[in-house]
This record gives C-alpha cells, sequence and structure tokens, in this order.
C-alpha cells in the first residue's frame, strides 16, 4: 500500500456499490464545548436539583428501588411512595459513577468509548411506524425492521444501533423483543442498544448479549455491551419498569442512560432553566440508584429537555431552546463529570427542508454541547414516532459532515503551501500543481447523497431531490450488505434461548 | 399597554395576515465566538499572508489603483502590474479601518451596526435566474424581482437587503441596474446593497442614495448608506472594474466588503490553511486600498472560503470545509481588527433536504465565527446562480431560529422555578400553574413555516411539506405587503435622475 493509498483509506471507503462513505471511526471532540451558561449559573441550576430532591423528592413506584434507596440512608416513609434525598450522601453515590467507559461490540473493532474526548452516533430507537417515500408510514414488519438493521450495519458513520428502528408490528407484543435481540445479534456486528422495560425483558436482553460474547450473565458484570434508556416519568416519578430496567442494568454492570422527560411547560417549568433544573434532579436521583445497586457501575447523564407548543401542546424538536437546553445539559453532566446523552430530533413528519434544519440544530446541539452519545442520530422522523429509510441516510450525511468538521485543520508549512501559491503566481491555476496532485484525492469531504451539479448536469441526471437520491442509496445499501460472520454454535445458542423464551410465555 | 402585552411585542409581532414572524432586531453575539484554530495557527497564516503580498504580490489591472498603491510607497514597477507590500506600511494603513460602523437605512429606525457584537443577516444578491416551487427556474423579469425585494421588506429577520434578489432579464443589462436602485430605494425602507461594479455603476448607486437620503455626494461622505462586495479575482489578482468600485465606494465614505473568490484546489490552495492565507493576503491589499483612498473609511473582511469537487469541479458550498474556513476567517478579521462577512450558502439546485443542511452549515459557520455581516442569508439556491422565492421563506425560519439561539438563558430565582416545581410536584403538570400562566404567551420560539403537528393532524390539514408552506407564506407576505411612505419629493428626484441616467446611456 502506497502512502496515497493509504491516506485516501484513513478518509473514506467504498461500499461494493459506487458509494462512498466515511470510515469508521468515532468522533474526538478536539476542541471547546459551546458553554452558553457561565460556571456560578450552572452552580445555581445544579443546587436547586439538590432543593427539589431535598424538599419535593421523587416518587417511586417500584418498592424495590425505595428499599434500595432506603437501604442508601434516603427518606422514605412507611406505605408512601416518596424519596426524599440529602445533598451529601448523593453527591457521594453519584462521584463512584466513571468518567469513561468501554461498550463492546461483537467484533472487538467496533468497541466503543463513551466518554472523554470520544463521541458516537446512535441509530433511531423506539419508533412505532417506519416510512419512506414511497409508501408513506406504515406499519412495520419484522423483514422491514431487519432491513433497516442491515442498512444501520453499513453506514460507517453509525457507530451504534439504537434499538430496533421501529417495532414489528407483524409480531406477538409479548416476545417481539426476542426477535428483535436476535436480529441484532446477529446481523450487526457493531454495538446495539436493547429494549430494557421491566426485568424480564431486561434479562432476555442480558441473556443474549452473553451469548453473542460467548459468556455468561456472571461474565457479562465487569464487560459493558448495554446501554440502556431510562426515562424518568416526569415531574418526579420513576415508575416500576423503567426503575426495573435500571437494577437490571446497574446490576450486570451495564450503563443506564437516565434520560428525564422534561418538556418544558408541561410536565416541567415553563422556564428554561427551571426544566432544566428539574431534569437535572430527576437525572440525580435515578443516577444514585444505579450506584446503590453497583457501585462504580457505568452510567450516563441524558438530557432531552425541548418545550412543548403552547398553544396545541404538541412537543417541539431542534428548535433553539432545544439547542440551548442541549448545551445547558452537557454542561451539567460535566459538573457531574458523568458521560452526556443528547439526541438528533424533529418534529418534520416528511423527509423536507424542516426535518433537515430541525435535525441540524439538534445536532448543534448535541455535538456542541460535545455529547457523548447522540442518540435518534439516524432515522428519527415526527417526534420520534416514525423512522424514515431516507431520513436514516439524509442524517448519515449531516452526520458525517458535523464529524469531518470536528476533524483538525493542520496549520503547518506545507500547508500554508506559499511555493504553491508563488508557483502559480496571479491569475494562474492550481489544478496541475504538484502541491494539489500530491493531495487532491482525500483533500475534501466527499458526499454520500449531496449532489454539486451545475443546474443543467443535476436536470440531465433527472432533477432528482436529496430525499430521491436517498431513496436510490439506502436501496443500494442493502443490495450490497453482507451478513457478518457467526461461529455457528453461537448463532445456535442465541435461536435456542430466544425460542425457549418464546415457548415460556 | 400591560407589562404582559409589551412583553409579547418585545418578542415577536404579527403581519396583517395569519403569519407570526420575530420581530426587527439585530443579532447580539453574547458568547465566545467558536475558534477552531490556536492564536499560534491564527498568527502563522497572518504571517504567511503577509510573506504572500511581500513576495509574490497583487496583480492590479487598474491604473489609477496601481498609482493609488505606488504612492502610498508601495512597490510597483512602470509597465507591470504587479504591486508588492511591506508588511509595517500594510500594517499602519489597515490600522485606521475603524472595528464597527453605522449603516443608515431610510427608515432610521432600520439603521445597522456593522461590528462589535451586532451581527446582520442580509437577503441574497447576485443570482441572474429566479424559482419557485411551481414554476421551477426561470429567467425573471423586473416586476418579480419587485416582488422578491417586497417579501425582503417583510421579512424582520432581514436586516438588510443584499443587491436585488435576482436580474431583471427583461430590461436593458446597460440601465437595469437604475431600475433596480429605485425599486430598493422605494420598495424598502432597510438597508440595501447596490451593484457597484466599475465607476459609473457605483456613482448611479450613490447619487440615488444621497436622494434617497435628501443629501448629496458629498453629504454621503459621512454617512455610511453602503456595503458594497468587492471580490478579487483570485489569485492574486484586482481587475478594473472591482478596483475602480472600490475606490468609488471608499472616496465616498461607504463600506467595501472585500471577498476574495478563493475556491480551494482551483483558485487557491488544495490545503485549507494555504487557501486561507491566499483569502488574506488578498484581503489585506484590498483592504489598504480603501484606506488610501480615504483614510478611516469603514471596509469589511470578506470570508468566502470554500472548495471545488476536485472530480467535476464545482464548488462546495455548506461543506465542512466551508464551515472551518468561515470560523477561522473570523479569527481572522478579528486579528485585524475589522468587521467580518461571513455567506449561507449551499450547492444544492431545489429547496430539498439538501439545501437545508448545507445552508444550517453554512450558519454555524458564520454566527459560530460571529459574521456581523451575513450575505446571502435567505435565497440563494444552486450555487449562488438562483434566487428562490421558497427559499428565501425557508432560510428566513432558520434565520429567526439562529437568532433566537443567540438570546440569553435567564438563570434567576424566577425562571429556575423552584416554587412551581414544589406545587406541581411528581406526576402533576405545569400547564394551569400561575407561573406557567404569567409566562406561556412568549415563553417560546414561534415557527414562521414549520409545522409541529403530529402526523394526523399534519395529514389532515395536507400533508403539506416545508416548502409548500413557504410558498404559501411567501404569497400571503406578498399579498400583505405595504410599501413604505416616502416624501413625493424625494420619489421625483429619484425618478427623475434615473429616466435622466437612461436617457443618457
Amino acid at each position: 500500500m502506497t502512502a496515497r493509498t493509504a491516506r485516501r483509506q484513513r478518509r473514506q471507503n467504498k461500499t461494493a456499490g459506487a458509494l462512498t462513505q466515511s470510515r469508521w471511526e468515532q468522533i474526538t471532540y478536539r476542541r471547546q464545548p459551546v458553554e452558553i451558561l457561565s460556571a456560578d449559573e450552572i452552580e445555581a441550576i445544579h443546587r436547586t436539583g439538590l432543593k427539589i430532591l431535598r424538599d419535593v423528592g421523587i416518587s417511586v413506584l417500584c418498592p424495590a428501588a425505595r428499599k434500595a434507596y432506603a437501604g442508601a440512608g434516603f427518606e422514605t416513609a412507611a406505605g408512601a411512595e416518596r424519596v426524599r434525598f440529602d445533598a451529601d450522601g448523593l453527591t457521594t453515590l453519584l462521584s463512584s459513577i466513571p468518567e469513561r467507559f468501554t461498550l463492546e461490540a461483537r467484533n472487538p473493532a467496533k468497541s466503543l468509548i463513551v466518554g472523554g474526548d470520544k463521541g458516537l452516533f446512535s441509530s433511531v430507537g423506539g419508533p412505532v411506524y417506519c416510512m419512506d417515500i414511497e409508501k408513506g408510514r406504515w406499519r412495520g414488519s419484522h423483514a422491514e425492521m431487519r432491513d433497516f438493521l442491515k442498512l444501520v450495519q453499513s453506514l460507517n458513520i453509525l457507530h451504534q444501533e439504537g434499538g430496533g428502528g421501529f417495532e414489528a408490528l407483524d409480531l406477538p407484543a409479548e416476545t417481539r423483543h426476542l426477535d428483535l435481540f436476535y436480529a441484532q445479534a446477529t446481523l450487526l456486528d457493531k454495538n446495539w442498544q436493547p429494549w430494557n422495560i421491566g426485568r424480564r425483558q431486561t434479562l432476555d436482553a442480558l441473556n443474549m448479549a452473553a451469548r453473542m460474547l460467548s459468556t455468561d450473565l456472571d461474565g457479562l458484570k465487569s464487560r459493558t455491551v448495554f446501554t440502556g434508556v431510562i426515562n424518568t416519568n416526569s415531574p418526579l416519578q420513576l415508575d416500576i419498569p423503567m426503575a426495573e430496567g435500571l437494577m437490571t442494568l446497574a446490576e450486570y454492570g451495564q450503563a443506564a442512560i437516565i434520560t428525564p422527560f422534561t418538556l418544558s411547560g408541561a410536565m416541567s417549568p415553563v422556564t428554561l432553566a427551571g426544566a432544566l433544573a428539574q431534569q437535572h434532579a430527576e437525572a440525580m436521583a435515578a443516577l444514585a440508584l444505579t450506584q446503590i445497586v453497583n457501585p462504580g457501575a457505568p452510567a450516563v447523564y441524558g438530557g432531552f429537555t425541548s418545550n412543548v407548543d403552547m398553544k396545541t401542546g404538541s412537543p417541539a424538536f431542534g428548535t433553539p431552546e432545544y439547542v440551548q437546553a442541549a448545551q445547558v445539559s452537557g454542561q451539567l453532566a460535566r459538573r457531574l463529570g458523568i458521560p452526556f446523552r443528547s439526541s438528533n430530533v424533529t418534529a418534520a413528519n416528511t423527509t423536507d427542508a424542516q426535518s433537515s434544519y430541525e435535525s441540524m440544530m439538534a445536532l448543534w446541539g448535541a455535538t456542541g454541547g460535545q455529547a457523548h452519545i447522540v442518540m435518534h442520530a439516524a432515522g428519527w422522523l415526527g417526534g420520534g414516532l416514525t423512522a424514515s429509510f431516507e431520513k436514516l441516510i439524509l442524517d448519515a450525511e449531516i452526520l458525517q459532515m458535523t464529524a469531518a468538521y470536528q476533524q483538525p485543520l493542520p496549520v503547518t508549512e506545507e500547508t500554508l503551501a506559499l511555493d504553491a501559491i508563488r508557483e502559480v503566481g496571479p491569475a494562474g491555476h492550481f489544478f496541475g500543481t504538484d502541491h494539489t496532485l500530491a493531495r487532491y484525492r482525500d483533500a475534501f469531504y466527499t458526499p454520500l447523497v449531496s449532489n454539486w451539479d451545475n443546474y443543467d448536469a443535476w436536470r440531465e441526471k433527472g432533477g432528482k431531490t436529496a430525499e430521491q437520491r436517498a431513496n436510490e442509496v439506502w436501496k443500494q445499501l442493502l443490495a450490497d450488505y453482507e451478513q457478518p460472520a457467526m461461529d455457528p454454535a453461537v448463532d445456535e445458542a442465541l435461536r435456542d434461548y430466544r425460542d425457549r423464551m418464546k415457548r415460556a410465555r
């Protein structure tokens, strides 16, 4: 391999088809995060969060969780759900959460760092529906969900799969998660997020992850393979399925991403500072529970504060308030020394200009705030109810661009190019110079779906919108997809667990 | 007016129709600019710029400009076009450019600050074609150009009109600018940019601006009413029309925006640091000429560095390189203490997702770099060859969002809302609290074109894309447009000048 070829491969690689995409690499944040509040203002939010937990507390619906809190010395009352927190006890517990941890993938080359100066992009998880530009929105099947996973596997810029894209509504609700976990374990060799609602579902995920890594549940305890989302029921409540999921993840050394659902004006105050104080309180209370269950277990601070439209009650996403909240959430997570999760979200119902500018705003918040995990980074549409095949591709483009922006801009004698400028002189051209010829192949970002043709050339190629080109890209990627190899014994163990559990329910 | 009404009016106002838009207000940059290079790296680019001007110099095609440079002590040779610059002489000249200045509008309430912590958004100028989603791209008429100006006048977020939107191709090329200036002076009461190619056209603009302000050419010398774009012919050349435009603007105390057209890989080195060093050199040389002509005249540092696609030669806009270049350009302008101009640009040929995400990237560069003037901030499409009616509206939305993001996030006892959180408690709701009721009306950003409905409500309203809604918005704004009043004598003076000059050519 020549130096030139090596350099090219460092920057991008080609898929089997004609598509060019960025190479596999986590984001590295090399610059200062955007900090829109002063240290004093962050301290004021933090102190308000502590006061909320002391004066109001959290309603904890799960008896086992209440018992855990009581065991750690927090104030509970017999027969009441409320748990109140003293600042010292809470602060001590939170200090044992690691600032960074390794998240294992089936393919060790795709294991991830969560925390520090590293960021990762995770695909959309949670939507009920799926969508493409040909059929509109529909109730997706298991086969279609598998296609979505194949695309997530194919896109290098997606460092983690985020929970199945959309639900396989042709499968029984009770055991749907088992088919999902099997698909994730086998179609992907990158890290994936489980569903973790309640203890049984979370244990199913852990059992299948253990088989995927040829270990057992005890073996998992020292190997973090999961980040799992835990939402508090804002305001100030932790329900049973979420508490169980949290405690089960923590018990086995897995990372709960604690994400309060603090929509300003509805589930939290109409003022952003108040919504963030409440988010901070809820996050601290639930984060503390991970450490009561398993001191030193990894956990992640999730910021999801946005607002509702006060006229209609609709949630707004990717708005100016969302960007500010995301960046302040990054400051609050850094105040605690805990890895930070944000998201790429939009309220748009179709892949139009709005879906792009709201997503760009959200990403500006997430990466400006230096989120360690950007969830729903690709494919989210319609306030999170829909996963879109074209949005997955369009988002992959903006993620690639965002990642490329984070790359260094080298300033050296060679890059300052004084000799080339002397050589070309006034009114000359740089195309043919040695300086250009030695560097042009990987000098600039290469797009996945953007078209830079002039108008006439663009018309000659059919005058396609980015959405139409994204449709072609995902079909090409799907055609090119190759399933990562798996030891047949591991596959057999996974199938066996899935099928046994299905029969048992 | 109650306090509540006053507060609402501070944040937004309604047009005659059902549209809500942000109120008239310049951007205030309250936070640190994004600085991706160290002070040492900026110094290395600055020093390289000085070396380029010392060793290579600039080819100056205009004899009067060469004579001016020679008179200021810079090295010229009889019969040769090249001018070379010593660092000390150049630095002294640049130091007389003001860090900020006032830019007058016909309506004094719409006069602008250029520099300091203020930013302004200017509409697209320069395109040949116009476009809407119904007719596609076409050669626009004077009447259609006037419609475009009316929309620019109507949108509060556009602080300046940027040069006519698109050319009126039904008018004779020789006198088209006179009809443009008359339209700008009469249809708008906000500041507008002239065309300033060559001395005669620039003098026409100055003469009409003087009449608009009921003064004369001498009276203009102490009142800056114009920012006019001056492009160098990269690499390292200043042509006759541009030099004449620059000198005429400076002579009359008007601000030249010096904007090198340094596309990396074609007209400048393939390495971004080299392209920026060359941009810096060209900008400094032309900025110096403004001060030779008129010491203390306002001038602006324009950053437009992007790159070409090395496979096709097409210029790329709104790419990761563009964002980095814009932010570094801001650092270089601040190094010189000169106001900074950037742009909102995209290569997309239609108002699709690409046009939005490239525009958002470009704005990230421009406002992260704290540009004092963001040109082409609304309406630009297809690499600047086309002005789009829908893009104008879609961009107005993202500009409003960007401006709202720059607003403070107040952290006070009142906004931290501890009492409201205590009152609502776990599992409650904030809709009905006094804290919410006192603030909900202007608590959050109100969109111009974004739709936040859920999927079913959105479908019931026709399932329109943002582009379709933007089409409705501009038609509504056009129907609501009211021409700002003008003294009939001023109008007559403008018509008289326009018609006399037309007859004379």
